[in-house]
């Protein structure tokens, strides 16, 4: 980082970055299928999306989480009418609880004097949902999604710019925080500085641009933006 | 389909179009690591070099492949060198069998006048490999990966528009042939008509563009072309 990375706008991605995705195997096996298979649906979201963006068509976040379960439940489920089952497993996404981590060092980056806000490629009022459950809905400034940046899925340039022009900062005064390198990389290459989260231990993958630091969770996060400059 | 479906040229994508890529599980399996995780692996591996594409980086396919199978394996095999683990299931890409309907439908599209090609956002190389496996290679009259296109996967407008570029035609003419929607959705966005295969029965994602055709393996592909025009 900058010798002085104090007053920084910290710009948090939502899903897997802040929240626990995995309370949501649980749904995926009361639909019947493996709760295994959650990597796997929401990878392929993700590639969705993002080909959509690509390729210069829409990509509502909820019509490709549902259509990705729907190819999950025709495998896994064939001739079940899977509607009600779509319905039950994307309910859960504002229900998800966030990392551990994440409440006492989202405090203390707030208590440090960063600004604080999310921008997802999901719905900004998930994100809400979420962070009230959380008890953390007054640490944020604003919570943003893509459908104001002309629908343009991160790693999208057009993302990225939006959320800094809401802002009101220039790149080099915010900081993405993600677990997603693809995400970093994007960041990255819309000038902004970055922060990868790694809970747990995986190597950065060499295809990417790095992130300016790597932390192991939010409170992690706080830790390194609180050190002095080195000399 | 327009009326005359003849002389179209054939545009195949590769992977898990024309190759059946669970073979790669027993070496996931070799590597200590579950088959189950393949398709969570493939998932990853097109949302990474489509998002480096989005974002306006190089995306080099083994690359973006390798990397994803060291996250996968720091988080399975914890505390193991990854290399020889890497090479070795990445050495089972050009072994890749193809899929059962393949030979019969690629010897039936020739036969009844078609020009056939693949375009792979993976290796050219690794095409060939396969289809000579196969005894194939000499039904298609080109391979084309993406490395020409500037690197741009599909379903980047660039990589379809190098393809039509080397096979002389336009959009109009060519016919995109996958298993995979965004690259159908990419290919109809780019101009060209398309083909989805779809071996097993899922519903075809609403938030992509509709192929023109659809045909549950390239067998009964080269039956729907073979059909005289209704009406």
């Amino acid at each position: 980082m900058s010798p002085d990375a104090r007053g920084l706008v910290l710009v948090f991605d939502v899903n897997e970055t802040l929240t626990d995705m995995s309370a949501l195997g649980t749904r995926l096996e009361d639909a019947g299928l493996s709760a295994d298979l959650l990597p796997q649906w929401f990878a392929g979201v993700l590639r969705d999306g993002i080909a959509l963006t690509l390729a210069g068509g829409p990509a509502p976040f909820a019509q490709v989480a549902a259509d990705g379960l729907r190819t999950l439940l025709a495998r896994g489920r064939p001739g079940r009418d899977p509607e009600p089952l779509v319905e039950h497993i994307l309910a859960g996404l504002p229900e998800l609880p966030v990392h551990p981590d994440v409440p006492g060092g989202v405090r203390a980056l707030l208590a440090a004097g960063h600004r604080l806000a999310t921008l997802t490629n999901g719905s900004a009022d998930t994100t809400r949902a979420v962070l009230s459950r959380a008890g953390l809905a007054d640490c944020f400034e604003t919570h943003l999604d893509v459908r104001d940046a002309a629908g343009h899925w991160k790693p999208a340039e057009a993302a990225y710019a939006h959320a800094l022009r809401t802002l009101g900062v220039p790149a080099a005064s915010a900081l993405l925080v993600a677990v997603h390198p693809w995400d970093i990389d994007g960041a990255t290459r819309a000038g902004l500085r970055t922060a990868w989260l790694h809970r747990t231990p995986t190597p950065y993958p060499s295809a990417f641009n790095p992130p300016d630091l790597k932390a192991s969770g939010v409170t992690d996060l706080a830790r390194h933006l609180s050190r002095p400059a080195a000399g």
